[in-house]
């Protein structure tokens, strides 16, 4: 697979639109869900996700990688290229940081049409404390040179997408990949990563949506013109044509979402709950940007009260959020908002885009009441 | 929820009759799908299966358990009923056992028509080390009265299923549960259990599906009479239709599973590969029984031949296979098919059944050679 395109045509899923316009999945979508993991909402209730329970998606296969034969190469327009060990970054200074992550098409499968994709309803979020080396201290090293425009991203992991023969790849302009925060991740709530979050290396980028913290890292290059890769161009933008370049999708959005409360029915995950006072929790999140209110509506969205807010897990995590509630006998639809710091808040409909991106949107959460 | 039934009807699925006959999937199924973990097939490369690759089935929601407060309780027709807190488990003796566990299920979503239910293609599987006490001693410690019958496990899982309001629970024969093997297990992989797959403590049962191994466990109670509860008699069977109450679903049966060779299309998943020489290979398991034999086919089941064989990695887990391919350009189906050390082998043909259990037809692999 030296060549960077194939001929083979794969079959066409569905009316070969790209889109679904039913309430039924196809299989190539439920394929992707029995592979890319989502965090069952009562994981909520973790101020740091569990390990195991955190989201993923993972686009190709998940490498095998010997970590003794591995490098992190670090070339291109650097005056000193780099080829380092994972015992040498182990030994470089380390941060810990507690990081909300969110995929960029969580939301997804509630857009109307539907993009066939990886199908998210609400579940692709997690918070983990992860541990590395900060990126800008080892450009540095390496000595960018003045012209260098961005930092792009390889990582271990091949597929296909588009007829492209591709290995995993995004870029950061130069000042966001210069940011403090952004680690080299060698460690996930405190023991060596696991192989399906990137073992041994990972890109951490606290803020932005995980499209962009590229795991199983092979190689970062310093380059004088914006990438042009698949994954910054062809997808991962709020477009809304097939022809329309759109904007890129960069940061985290603001979100609240509720644990479900009461217990399932098995099939339909339909919650049942007994009349009386429960407390609502859940947690919210703004990407880079702090979350300075969750509202609260019992009645779908009619009216709306505060939440008590909990302390952020850190400056790049959630932060817990409840609500006492006294529950009256029947049906009623739950609904949790949140606000950020320059006041930018969820909507109550939805914001279509053609990759189905980003979608933000009110969580609603039916219970019945016994 | 203090009683046992809800008055509460829950929306059908499909149809109503439990069954969908299209190639398309219901919302209901993909809302388990994203709940109910798959192991990704690339994973069979591991003899342990990684932290947080391992398959998970939750009936219900994952509970939360305050490991200060939590006891076990052996009640029932025992003579000294007791009541344990997790230190004294832990100070007990300890076995760890590396023990492959499948799901029931997995394979339901390839039956027609499919029973609606968790969806699962071939990835609800994984292998452990699970680390606990024998239950046996624990059991014996009690005092089993000369009547005693059952074994019944209680976890603190609670949902509906059947309009029945219910703790998960599953009972064993009474010499099924003083097997050796059988573990009180409260670490996994060397560590506390995860929140998703039990903790603090479950029930391992070595060679049976996955449904028996209680997680979150409670209570066990010695009983007289056999268990007439939900999850023995309403589900986990061997029927041809709702009225036939059928076979009960025990041991795991012989299996093959192939890691998917290649490199994948994003969407459809389809594999391609480059012709020339390949190892094939993956992981094959027969429940309580040995797996003698793995042939492969590279020809869709026109003719087969023997793989290599690992060693198991324990009496209780998977073996590993492998099978050298000269792989020429086309398209191929790749099979493998395991036999048992009693001659038993895996059907080409489903074996259908109401409930979606205990699928092992040989697994069909398309391949594009470039």
């Amino acid at each position: 697979m030296e060549r960077n395109r194939t001929e083979t045509q794969f079959p066409a899923v569905g009316d070969g639109s790209g889109f679904a316009h039913t309430d039924s999945f196809y299989k190539e979508e439920l394929q992707l869900a029995l592979r890319n993991r989502g965090m069952p909402l009562e994981g909520l209730r973790y101020p740091i996700t569990p390990a195991g329970m955190h989201y993923l998606l993972i686009h190709y296969d998940i490498p095998e990688v010997n970590p003794g034969a591995w490098r992190l190469k670090i070339a291109g327009r650097v005056s000193r290229p780099l080829a380092l060990a994972l015992d040498e970054i182990r030994k470089r200074p380390a941060r810990t940081l507690a990081v909300t992550l969110e995929c960029a098409g969580n939301g997804r499968a509630l857009f109307a049409p539907r993009r066939i994709s990886q199908p998210w309803f609400l579940e692709a979020v997690g918070t983990a404390e992860w541990t590395g080396t900060p990126l800008c201290a080892l450009l540095e090293e390496a000595g960018l040179g003045r012209e260098v425009a961005e930092i792009v991203f390889t990582g271990l992991d091949q597929g296909i997408e588009g007829s492209e023969v591709q290995y995993y790849q995004r870029s950061l302009s130069l000042s966001e990949a210069m940011r403090e925060e952004v680690l080299l991740a060698y460690a996930m709530n405190g023991e060596p990563l696991p192989p399906q979050h990137g073992f041994p290396l990972r890109l951490l980028v606290p803020g932005w949506y995980g499209m962009t913290s590229v795991k199983w890292l092979d190689r970062i290059e310093a380059v004088a013109e914006p990438f042009q890769g698949f994954q910054m161009l062809r997808t991962y933008r709020y477009a809304r044509s097939a022809d329309d370049l759109g904007e890129p999708v960069t940061l985290i959005r603001v979100r609240a979402l509720m644990i479900p409360p009461g217990i399932p029915d098995f099939l339909t995950r339909a919650r049942v709950l007994e009349a009386g006072p429960v407390t609502l929790a859940g947690r919210a999140w703004a990407g880079r940007l702090g979350v300075s209110r969750v509202e609260v509506s019992v009645n779908a969205g009619v009216t709306w009260s505060d939440a008590e807010l909990a302390e952020p897990v850190s400056a790049h995590a959630w932060r817990g959020w409840s609500f006492r509630w006294n529950a009256s006998p029947g049906r009623h639809t739950l609904c949790a908002r949140a606000t950020d710091s320059e006041g930018g808040v969820q909507p109550r409909e939805e914001q279509w885009n053609f990759g189905g991106y980003g979608n933000n949107m009110v969580q609603q959460v039916d219970v019945i009441v016994e």
